[in-house]
């Protein structure tokens, strides 16, 4: 029996366009002689649908659209994701079902058992779990079909409160005692650069474990913050991987089922590294964001520093250094090497750019307060006024020339709330929010891993707001080095401040930075959606009170 | 046996206000003979918690904070509601528990089974649910304890595509097996203005049918967007309320159980009327923002228009007069009225105003755009700017001053995408923003009940952002008694389109409204709270893809 793999880009709601994607796959593999072809978890909607699950019309097309590839399965079969209504009269409205279509009609559904419900995930909102286990014959196989979590039930913990198991049933243990020949995965499992090697492990450990070959076929490109990887793979009975579909792209992959299961042989892709991976998951999130959303242009402020030069680089090497623009905005407090040092940067990569005076406005701002505002020192309202007149004019060029404003604050910043809402913090898309400075800096020389397109003097110096004479950020913050570590700690890994103290950290440091982020959880709350490359980051996975005293 | 029901406003994470608020009310109680107190769900921590729940350290302070309660449970004992670990190897790390606290000890405990994870609610996020289902004796007596949830297995249906049996257990009809003289409820049950009448019929509902008492304690207060209401009830076994507690304030009330067993009397509470609701409810939104976030002063933009003018009212109300400031932020397109109308307001509740015109930073702005936007028409690029040069204004004032930003947008233009982002639709909490239009109107009618504080012109004027000459809200929307009437039925009933067509309403006009405010998720993205008062806030319980075709 051959098997095909289809790693397609779906956008959430576009069922025509799904429609279309699909079965061009299925023409594909039908022309490899393939028996049965593999589409990923809820392909005919996109994931994730959101509440959009909630809309009847959303789901009857859903339906019209999982009949209308039925119907093309003529020769072939296909399995494909979709929700199901619950026609029972208890329980949630829908299930997350995995369907088998062959010669026009259903042959078989599958329902995900486990449903993910922390993170950016809120699957219990929507669906009742599957509680029933069956495998479905084809081609004189015994094939089970699991969906995306359903073979996470036992996972590694990255979390210093966390669990390995959350669930309380073990579908691939049900399933394995009926003795399929083979297993599927069908996934919608969004990237982040700690879970390659995890996600990897979790379907080689399945293999492993029940001596049976599992196929996982993943989704790839983003649906607004969240970006999908692919690595879709097989992986044979012993554990090793025959073959993965390349990271960040579309990919239809064919092969034989007696390939996977004579445990021969192994063509095992290598991954890309840390910054590699961050670095093309980016460009795909900037990529489809605006081409899912129907527009093509960008612009946005080019200071001098690190951060928005990183993101200018991804933005030209996303959507073409045609439709970006660059503005830089100086101040009486910019320094005349920051403006240089953006044109460069521009003049390297071929963007347009404009440089505008914000010292007119500022005048006019401090004379209108001036009344209200005299006998007080100058303080971070001054500051914040500028940064706001800079979000003016950026969305100015956005409204007038129909751009999207790309946000160029990092993750690191956005944790200690050090920038202005409704100033830097504004924009339409959040490119690097997940990124931690020390991590712009890598993926800064990674632009560069070439030749030089980010001037050197923009990477060496020591970062600046510039927003009154002489400031650092080094003068509120402690040095990125540090304070990213305990970032990482406090944020991704979940560790109490007194846990990160007794690994070494200074006491008072530690706080302060617990402090700062806990009281800027009102910024966050008003940010642009952030792409998303961490396991933990800022916006729908992770959900705070503004609220609260802790 | 005598027992007391305490509705109580408790903060997210205060475990020592949470306490110290709990012990005074343990205290009342046997001051006035009471057997048994009984709080609301997770009262320790405040609800709604979120993530919260997964700091490690914030669990162990709620479990010092169970045990010290516990200690002053001496000749009485306490029903209270916190989180617990689960510590089986597998399932989600908490439980939603109730604890019967006496003499220094839990003995007894009992875990919530129905897990609400739709709208705003996220538990199954959290908390694995309860599946034993057990009661206790005290003083004679055998009660049974749900959670919250426990009791709404079966609800009404308000929704378009609903469903009334969401869960596959009745814990009810479990318990009730068990002939409990008593069911007690505590709840964390948010307010809507569609909700009041709704759950009393649900708790009056399980009394009539199982033929058992029903009390019923929910907490009070704010918690950021949350209002919770309190209207804690006992209900007699046929169904008649006894007692219900009072709407937004705190209450401690005892009585003797034979009363609520014999079936005599009632002394039900009227309910207030629509408009009168969701005025309180806002005004608790308000005060609780500010006091719980531990500020005291307000700042908003006060335009002459009907929004801005009830906002002003209710903080004046909420906050006390002295601590709310209006800026009129007049442009060369205001009318003199509508700053007239706006001082006159001022005067007549008494705050503090000041008149800013944006001439000038409006002025410095096109002319430094200019050379970019020569030879273009003036667009909503234009209107846009004077809203965000009022927000910097605005800002600055909360920056130099310490006041929070009010935002005015009401739920009506939120929907529909009219407001302008870092503009009008900045602030620190939308007071408003789930508000339509036409409450707005019954909420300045009622400001005006005894007097004339809204001045008549204010109400009695076409809406106009006079963001350009002549401008008028019907330019580009429907009048609002239509708009509104279309919101309700696809936001709060969630119908599509064309089932809101086939009611009467015009198809056009639904197409349009509808595609505007699909249109528009990524400016709600990034609006303040929201301050909820319907069944479907814009906000956490609304969760829609930014990016998708539909």
């Amino acid at each position: 029996m051959r098997i095909t793999l289809a790693q397609l880009n779906y956008r959430v709601g576009d069922f025509e366009g799904n429609l279309s994607l699909i079965k061009r796959a299925v023409s594909k593999a039908r022309g490899e002689g393939s028996d049965l072809v593999i589409f990923s978890e809820l392909c005919i909607t996109g994931y994730p649908p959101l509440d959009l699950l909630e809309n009847i019309n959303f789901l009857k097309k859903a339906d019209r659209t999982l009949h209308n590839i039925a119907e093309e399965c003529r020769g072939i079969a296909a399995v494909v994701g979709a929700p199901v209504i619950n026609t029972s009269p208890e329980g949630k409205k829908l299930f997350n079902a995995a369907m088998v279509l062959s010669e026009g009609r259903i042959i078989f559904t599958a329902r995900k058992a486990l449903l993910p419900t922390y993170d950016i995930f809120d699957e219990y909102r929507y669906f009742e779990p599957g509680r029933e286990f069956g495998i479905f014959e084809f081609k004189n196989k015994k094939i089970a079909i699991t969906i995306c979590e359903d073979l996470w039930d036992e996972q590694p913990d990255e979390n210093y409160f966390g669990k390995s198991r959350l669930y309380t049933v073990s579908p691939a243990d049900e399933l394995a005692g009926l003795k399929p020949d083979l297993i599927i995965n069908i996934s919608a499992s969004p990237f982040s650069y700690t879970r390659i090697r995890v996600r990897q492990d979790i379907f080689r450990g399945k293999a492993l474990k029940h001596g049976i070959p599992v196929v996982m076929v993943n989704q790839t490109g983003a649906n607004t913050e969240l970006i999908f990887d692919g690595g879709s793979m097989a992986v044979k009975k012993d554990g090793t991987i025959l073959h993965q579909l390349p990271f960040f792209e579309e990919s239809v992959f064919t092969f034989d089922l007696d390939e996977l299961a004579s445990g021969n042989g192994s063509r095992e892709t290598s991954v890309p590294g840390h910054t590699e991976l961050i670095y093309k998951a980016l460009l795909t999130g900037i990529r489809d964001y605006f081409g899912k959303s129907g527009f093509k242009k960008a612009v946005l402020g080019l200071s001098g520093g690190i951060d928005s030069a990183v993101v200018l680089c991804l933005a030209a090497e996303a959507l073409g250094n045609e439709n970006v623009t660059a503005l830089m905005l100086p101040s009486r407090y910019s320094s005349k090497e920051s403006v240089e040092d953006a044109v460069i940067l521009a003049n390297n990569i071929g963007v347009k750019y404009s440089i505008i005076s914000i010292e007119e406005p500022f005048k006019a701002f401090e004379e209108i307060l001036k009344p209200a505002f005299s006998g007080r020192q100058a303080d971070v309202t001054e500051e914040n006024i500028q940064a706001r007149i800079r979000a003016v004019i950026l969305m100015a060029w956005s409204n007038k020339f129909g751009n999207i404003l790309l946000n160029t604050s990092n993750k690191s910043e956005a944790a200690v709330g050090y920038g202005t809402l409704y100033g830097d913090m504004a924009g339409g898309l959040s490119v690097i929010g997940d990124v931690y400075k020390t991590d712009v800096y890598r993926i800064a020389a990674f632009i560069n891993r070439d030749k030089e397109i980010i001037p050197q003097q923009i990477i060496t110096k020591a970062p600046s707001a510039e927003l009154r004479p002489g400031q650092f950020d080094t003068d509120s913050l402690p040095p990125y080095s540090v304070l990213d570590e305990v970032l990482f700690r406090y944020i991704e890994q979940n560790k109490p401040a007194d846990a990160i103290i007794s690994e070494g950290f200074e006491k008072e440091t530690v706080e302060k930075i617990v402090s700062m982020i806990n009281s800027n959880e009102y910024k966050r709350y008003q940010a642009p959606p952030i792409l998303r490359i961490s396991s933990k980051a800022f916006g729908a996975g992770r959900r705070m009170p503004l609220v609260a005293r802790f």
